[in-house]
């Protein structure tokens, strides 16, 4: 049975908030009562829980994560990494979603001292919070979505190069019609993914016109949707490649309700190879993030800051990987 | 810009702990540096935020949230539900991964006045943390996964009904072999559904042979597994019946590796209705959960019971609707 502060109250004959005073060196306690307390705790066995200790040290051992559209299945698993590395690192997790306020609710426990420092995943260029973060020497590291103009730790991955590589890809196998479905542009992961994809492109002769660029939203159905409006196209395109996962699952069911064969008809890519990426339904081509690196990097890199504010920033990039599954082929004409 | 206590304190020229204590109605704090305070805040148009505004009355406005397993698709949709209840009702939200420690965790904040009561979505039968938190009288609801042995609020899905019309749906269609695959039995939703799906078909004179009775996770990877098992019997089953929809598509996706035509040659139910449920690559048969109401009714629950220590218990279920979509046909030699 967990002993509790509240059974130590009981034992000694003052408040729980005595207890908690005590517990936090707060000089507000009478001697007679701090001594009722400490033999009290002796007496039950009390050991003080992680938080209360690290209120003690004016640590919490205890780090906030903001996540952002938690229903696109990279973010529970980036969670799934981020926790894990944390649970390695001795610390808690307490999480927020920035849909629900969660940046400006990260930033408050940061400064009221309930966590030691914050991983934001989503931030959005420009934002007030991040901002807000950096004046106040807040301890904080960006994971997956950077940010060009934010002076912190940051952990991305190469998204221009990995773009790139899928539309050398594409090329490659034969594809010259190539459309592409691009995400919210506030999104510093989405514009880098896109440049890199065109660039990629441009390099090979073959720049992508202008009616073969279509914004979708980060979302099963904002591929769905946009890929629907590219096969509308009069010369639609042979191949797409999507800014993310997410999205590249609605292009293939988009492809699929329009009677089109994914890939002999139209091959179709992604970006951040989820779990659901593998599974036999949709055996996704897609780009590889390397999680577990970059969280256990984020969570290195945040502790650091907590402990040594004016060690110097850093920016890592972890390079992805091409992983070619079953949702491209070669063009039908040279099938 | 965000006018902070930071900037109260630079202007009062006292130090950030002292604004903390003024604004927390803290006695120890001479007048001239309260009158101080105040008038800083007046010059510089400071609005305490919310958290700063629930401590001076005792309350956080804000709600811990407990999840468990955040991969599978159905907790992320939970948490969009119950964030989007807890915004409406003007309060913040925190989680914490119950696979990382965070039952304790939350009980710690919820103790410690970080958080005013908790919703739990996963707990386990017998879980040590549920009790504790119940000896303190912690203000707390269980949201999906209920508990018999526990006395407090709690609000879910009537599985053993909703899994109990999906057994008739797949008799009535025709199906004489119905696989089960089940979950953890300490997950008290798998049990119901498990059971629930057994008595529906016992009723219609049907039991369910061992053999068709398969433990699986509650994963897609579980549920892969688990079909590939059923389908190696001498006699395999024509249709299965999985407790959840994760479940269900690797049950889906385990029979298409095979060779086999969902639903032709197998029939799939699963329980949740997830968004995905209705992406065209799966179009599953699947019981659906009033996540939306669910969701409501538990932030009042447990708002009533922050009010209220004393308030009577409730145990609110909310149906489920069958929903027919495209894993599920009569079996072969009826077809």
């Amino acid at each position: 049975m967990n002993v509790t502060s509240m059974d130590v109250a009981r034992v000694a004959k003052v408040s729980q908030a005595t207890v908690s005073r005590v517990l936090n060196d707060n000089p507000n306690v009478s001697e007679e009562k701090r001594a009722a307390v400490l033999a009290a705790m002796e007496a039950v066995g009390y050991r003080p829980n992680v938080l209360a200790q690290g209120l003690r040290m004016r640590k919490t051992a205890t780090i906030g994560v903001v996540v952002a559209g938690i229903t696109n299945p990279f973010y529970p698993e980036a969670l799934e990494a981020v926790g894990k590395q944390l649970e390695r690192a001795g610390q808690r997790m307490v999480l927020w979603d920035s849909d629900r306020g969660g940046e400006e609710a990260a930033l408050d426990a940061v400064q009221q001292g309930l966590v030691d420092g914050v991983i934001f995943t989503s931030v959005s260029e420009g934002s007030g919070t991040l901002d807000e973060a950096l004046r106040l020497k807040a301890p904080i590291v960006l994971l997956n979505r950077g940010s060009i103009n934010a002076s912190c730790d940051q952990v991305t991955s190469n998204n221009f190069e990995g773009a790139a590589e899928a539309a050398r890809y594409l090329y490659q196998i034969g594809h010259r019609r190539i459309g592409l479905l691009g995400g919210p542009l506030a999104a510093r992961t989405a514009r880098d993914r896109m440049d890199g994809f065109l660039h990629g492109l441009r390099e090979l002769g073959q720049p992508v016109p202008d009616e073969l660029i279509c914004d979708a939203l980060f979302t099963h159905e904002g591929g769905r949707m946009g890929v629907q409006e590219l096969l509308d196209l009069d010369d639609p395109p042979t191949a797409v490649f999507c800014v993310n996962d997410f999205s590249a699952f609605g292009a293939v069911d988009g492809a699929r309700e329009a009677g089109l064969d994914v890939p002999l008809q139209l091959s179709v890519v992604g970006y951040d190879d989820v779990a659901m990426a593998a599974w036999r339904s949709y055996q996704l081509t897609t780009v590889s993030q390397q999680l577990d690196a970059m969280s256990g990097r984020a969570v290195e890199l945040l502790l650091r800051r907590v402990g040594r504010h004016e060690a110097p920033v850093r920016h890592d990039h972890f390079s992805g990987a091409l992983v070619i599954r079953n949702t491209t082929a070669p063009p039908a004409s040279q099938a």
